[in-house]
């Protein structure tokens, strides 16, 4: 029976056999782990919304003929994609964390394009079968995990190149039933509480790396797979007692280290097999979507906005001129960034395979404003919060009889103001700008979808300078020297296209 | 029999009796003024480019039944808005200066909703006047003018409290067939280019400010009216001898102070007056989509930004990595800003009158980052050029038999470069970072529409603090709380409407 | 016997009785706190620096007529000052944290002046009392710490305004022998780690607040204190076992609330009692002086720009050109800060009392500054670390023999690097941009000596907008229009002054 | 008689055989030229301060045993480089414009040490024949201007590998008498306005530059020498009638192109001849001294928010906090320059040959700085003036009976102030955000003493990435990976230097 609400998802975790470490010990179930418990609340508010906002996120799909959560959903036009931005930024205010299926969402859209591409040229069957598992998803209403960033090794070498084959994840056998891979994948999303992952490539490859162009679906309790839960800061506070102390006790994201050691593909899953030049296209194409999916980041963004605000009442400052202005800067900042990504989206063009793309170009903006304007807006929160956001006491300290009394006489601001909500918001700021959700917030802001110079990397082989030098050169009466218009990139023409 | 291209246009303009100053003296033909022309070729433009790309700039209007210049079409749909935008974009690439006509464009379409709520409420028919007066202009096909920015003596006081009445336009006498205004507008884009202005108030109204509610149409050449060039930096260049040194010689922006004296404006011409408290709606709608309307720029910046591209090519280094990092900066703040202005296109509303109107808050980041990246550009771009910008000699001495060569022989930069096309290039950047362009590139991205701060306190009033505080009161599990929901903003609304 | 060496120092904290909570519970020996532990050492590092590199950090004092620890020494001359600095960056180098000590330093040097000037008014002998207290110090060699800012309450308030008189210190009982005071002093930087405090009061006063016009010094183990120890983003990695995680495993700063109920001061170490028209030159002197202490931060800078060096050189792409650009960005962004600093050192001024002040002026550029920069610099640290700084594994599942190998095999980069080292850098960046020195080198930064608001009025007091409008109107040849020279600052008598 | 005031130094001007095209045309008296004389008067100025100022502006020379204007002056101390960067400040306040003898005070500075090495290695006699030149240069008190900028041609071509030997100024012809140079100097500021220039080589030169490797002092008027003046942003409006539209009509910059024809050099004025190895140092050191002379952009910083403020009163809204908050902003940036500049001035060297050096790193954080802030200074002065400083009309249309009661009435501001001196300071902020005084403020602040790429190359010449490695290793327990410390620079040496 499909999983319906945050807890029967919850429920599908149970019992099920993960191989997961952290701290040096094997977690025996990691949805009762107090760490791990609330990267899976995240997860847990992606069902629920559907349930509760079917016309945000739960579309009808094409595929199965139903309602399907929008996380599992093909982007049936431009609106489709318009959605997804508007559904994170809503997940993102709910949670004020990641809650990591975006990755999924955007690889089986990139993948809708790029196996029916394939299929064209080489005469395979990628792209059915794609739609058979995702079908099945969609009925099952699982969660898919995207797993593309390999370890890399020696970054200047290719693939095959490395000293050690598996720094990028390859295929070690071949039967007539499927293939089996070893490798790792770094900063894994939420894999742990997913059910599914999708293994893809992380580079463009050559001729000599066929044996590392392999896309598949996995059960992400396949024999042969090990996880080692990654550090956060702050990690343990969801640990201690109480919950003030981690700020945002209820939610929290998760990466995880997976490693695959001669994990089976069996051919139905397999969406990709050693056609190497498409690994480039299959980059790009999620890089482009996944690029705009960090719109979520406005709906962190909101939240942070608004504890700052709370915190400048508790101060008893609201009104005061450079805070007001401070939480302005952050408003346009923050809305700066979703500009960016739902005018990706709103620009989207359809694919051959009736998937549609949103604007690359735009998507990258986006993107490079993320890695910006979230440490901005964080800083900002800072200055408003006051020095006690670093040396507030512990949650124990006030719970005590003896320091406790002092705290709430000490720590009075506005006549009227609960010691324990200033607190509350502190802590949560805290969370956000130095602690476990400032992880989402900042770094991974920084480096999900790839690091700052990999959006100018791309934003270059689109800024069509021939095309631009000629509009300068035009104006400027400059006399036989217009540029030949051999442009690698058609961006002008999306941004120029009339929409119907 | 209207007018159909750029040349029609001009030809309209001879022969007026406009009483116009510049320098001190009364200018005879301002279509033959050298320093006036290229503010008339950029205008020309709108028209040439209507007549080329129909489905871009000239869309069918219900109005009149038939395609009309889109800077008289009232905007049908959300993506009449965006194409808006993209016609805006693409006139910035052409002219690489202000073509002035946007604030009448956006002036129609504000009064087409603000008319229709006056009528709704005061039983009045301005909103029929106005369509009748729209499909006349789509029909003559005439350059309207939106003269709102009163000179407002005092910014403390209120229009009625000055101590000259006429510091804001206001009506001296009424008779049966209409009214008489005195007053003065400053910094009128392109009105001395234009065939009729529109009237409007600069901000909200009291009750006592009866006499300053006035909204309504003007011919340009209407007796009682006196036009006062606006200067400009390096104006007279257009004046000397060549057309390097002028950077752009064929296109510029105009501003203008009209002095109103006694004017007449005729009951059919009168869409507003004394329904003081629709003031603020009108300003305010067309602020709205005015700031949205500085998508503009982005076609300046991508002329800078080839001019940019172009100069380090002549300089013999356009592969060096922090030229190209420039490069790759200049057009990220330039997608930016394209990025919040067609978001708010695209997440426009529908207003009663069936005119869409598009976001506010998102139309205020757009123009709050036109205040800031262009500046930033324009420093790139000085960067980029090096020294020589503003250091080159005249055109003049290039042209001298005696120094020509000398510049020659020792402005020769990479091999193969012409130097005339180097200066022409400098030039250009001069032009719109320091010249007569800067003064639209930069100056007026700064003030035109509102200053900086109109669009902070605009963010402010829609940033919904409650709505945020709420959010993260939620997270820290903050008791007892919870903040009523009054917003006096609906941004939230339209961030989470769901798109048809 | 004076302490000499930091392992001197360590021991001299053995054994008092301090009541210090921390996690809800009395902390039995503050010294062999793993928590409390590092913030211990990075004083010590003090005493060892001073004893290693006498000329930087152990000057001659005029007081006791020796070599003393430049933190007990009173500025001589303006290049007292600056060796202040040198010091101040150098050790920030060695410990990478706050080492707790300048609030003492330039609470001395503050009262030094104001002492002097009080008793040249009201014909006290504060500054006698000052001196043989420094003299005993200088001779102890004891850390001092000043204890200045107050809970506040209400910040719309005055101290005796507040509903509860405790929310600024105050006296309250005057006995023959000396005075008892009561309150609370938030954000005690290393307070638990010093012999003595001063404490003093944290705003202007009026006649009214006479009873909380109190300086006085007191032993930290004196009756009637109550410390609360302040919680740090990532405290408890301190406690767990290994060194990796902490990042900087030696050394952490120190903040925390400290509750006076009824403590005696003893009228020899009294240096101000209700003289209240002085407490506010005694607040800004300390702020001058400590605004300009924030010079250690490009010490942390230092070490900051190193491990981001380090891990390029670790994740095999030193020489790529952005990552290049980003370590020159973070350098001079950090030096920015040091010539700030310094400049405000070289450019000071001799006190009536003989102590030397740094300009106002300058150092509030420096602590303004420092409320951005390192922002900025640790976001480019974090691109330059790469997603794995908060992905990383734990150390216990490195030292696990199943998940050890395989982080070894995996997190392998380029060739030759031992993962270990990789993983202890990105450990340390944690450290510093999210983790426990992030508090120090971000919030402590934006906050300490007074939050970025304080810094901008403080400009703006000293700006001298008449002397510069004059400039302008003479350069206009503005008619009519001088301003009257009567300014409220000497800033640029300072600038203009010459050096001998 | 030697010049002492600055009508005295107008005087020496006149009637001086120079060959000087303007608008392709020969220039027959430049100091009776309009569009010239306000570069005269700024030069004018700094003997006018020196007779004025003495302590600041005219100090002692070792060298002539008499008081000379410290134009110069060769540094006897590191006060002596404090109080350049005063007196630079002090005439960027009186001028608003560049005074254009930075130049040659730091060349003469840096030739005083390189001088003493070439001779120290090669046994020559530069040193002494330098003292002597400079000796009857302080006896007659000159202005030197200093001819470094070559026109490069080929950026990526050594001197002797150009297509045409010229592109850098070379020895055509050598005799026993002395040296026969061709080429060409651009942007040389103030050149026209000099008695002397020296020309120096602008790059590192390889052995087989020989030719190009030459330093010597040629007076301005001498045989083969022609100027071609450049063009500055609304250059002619000092051509025009009256004072207003100029914005500062007293004082400008000056840059022409200098071009050398077979110009001689006699022996005794010849301080290098082709000892290659010596350029790079003579280079270097030019660029510390320069970079660090840009603070004199602090005293136009001074004027432009002297302008700003004023403008700020005369529309009547002073006290608004954003105004205030702008004028703050301003400030600390300005503030941050000066900093940089003399903390590089007072933490300089002695130099062997006796003469002191700044800090290097200090001064290209100084000038980096200068690329960036001025920019911003600017676009906040154009927020705060508002959109009339680029749409005013002319003071001819002031001054017409007509439109000047017009302008009167209409432009009038807050009650009392008056309209001209409104106009005065608006076109004031023109002139220098946009107009002739942009050129300085702005372009030259980009390009002056290096374009902003050379400044980061410096730092990171000096950054001493291994040292700072160290550090980080350190802390984090990095095991066996320490980094030899042989680093190219001795930054942190200084830094830590004991100052006495």
């Amino acid at each position: 029976m499909a999983i319906k609400t945050g807890q029967d998802y919850i429920q599908s975790l149970k019992g099920r056999k993960l191989t997961v470490y952290l701290f040096g010990e094997q977690v025996q179930d990691p949805v009762e782990h107090p760490m791990i418990r609330p990267s899976i609340n995240a997860v847990a508010e992606t069902y629920d919304l559907a349930a509760r906002e079917e016309d945000l996120a739960s579309p009808m799909s094409k595929i199965s003929g139903k309602r399907v959560n929008r996380f599992l959903h093909i982007a049936e036009s431009a609106n489709d994609l318009v959605l997804q931005n508007k559904m994170q930024r809503k997940l993102g205010q709910l949670t004020g964390t990641c809650f990591q299926r975006c990755v999924g969402m955007d690889a089986l859209n990139s993948l809708h394009s790029t196996t029916f591409e394939i299929d064209e040229k080489h005469h395979t069957n990628y792209h059915k079968r794609l739609l058979a598992f995702i079908k099945k998803m969609q009925e099952e209403n699982f969660v898919i995990g995207g797993a593309m960033t390999d370890v890399k090794g020696d970054r200047s070498k290719a693939p095959s190149e490395q000293a050690d084959p598996d720094l990028f994840v390859h295929i070690t056998k071949r039967t007539a039933d499927g293939v089996y891979v070893t490798g790792a994948k770094a900063h894994q999303t939420g894999v742990i509480n997913s059910h599914w992952m999708i293994i893809m490539p992380t580079i463009r490859l050559l001729e000599k790396d066929k044996d590392w162009g392999i896309v598949g679906a996995i059960p992400v309790d396949a024999p042969g797979i090990t996880y080692i839960y990654g550090r956060q800061s702050c990690d343990t506070r969801s640990m201690e007692e109480g919950d003030i102390d981690a700020g945002n006790s209820q939610f929290a994201g998760q990466e995880a280290m997976v490693i695959l050691d001669n994990v089976f593909i069996p051919n139905d899953l397999i969406f990709m097999n050693g056609e190497v030049e498409f690994a480039a296209m299959l980059v790009e194409r999620f890089t482009c979507y996944h690029r705009r999916s960090y719109v979520c980041k406005t709906g962190l963004g909101d939240v942070l906005i608004g504890a700052a605000a709370a915190i400048s009442d508790y101060n008893g400052i609201p009104d005061v001129s450079h805070i007001r202005d401070k939480l302005v800067e952050m408003t346009h900042l923050n809305e700066s960034i979703f500009a960016a990504g739902i005018s990706s989206s709103y620009q989207a063009q359809e694919m051959k395979s009736g998937v549609w793309l949103n604007d690359d170009m735009l998507a990258n903006v986006c993107k490079h404003n993320v890695t910006r304007f979230p440490y901005e807006i964080s800083r900002l929160a800072q200055d408003i919060a006051g020095g006690l956001v670093v040396t507030l006491p512990s949650e124990q300290d006030f719970r005590n009889t003896t320091t406790g009394p002092l705290l709430k006489k000490y720590l009075a601001g506005r006549k009227g103001t609960d010691v324990e909500n200033r607190m509350r918001i502190l802590r949560l700021i805290e969370n956000m700008t130095l602690g476990r959700n400032a992880v989402g917030y900042l770094t991974e802001s920084m480096h999900g979808a790839g690091s700052p110079q990999a959006q100018r990397i791309q934003i270059a082989r689109q800024m069509q300078l021939g095309y631009k030098k000629n509009l300068a050169k035009n104006l400027a009466n400059v006399k036989e020297d217009a540029e030949e218009s051999k442009e690698n990139s058609d961006y002008f023409k999306r941004v120029f296209k009339i929409p119907k």
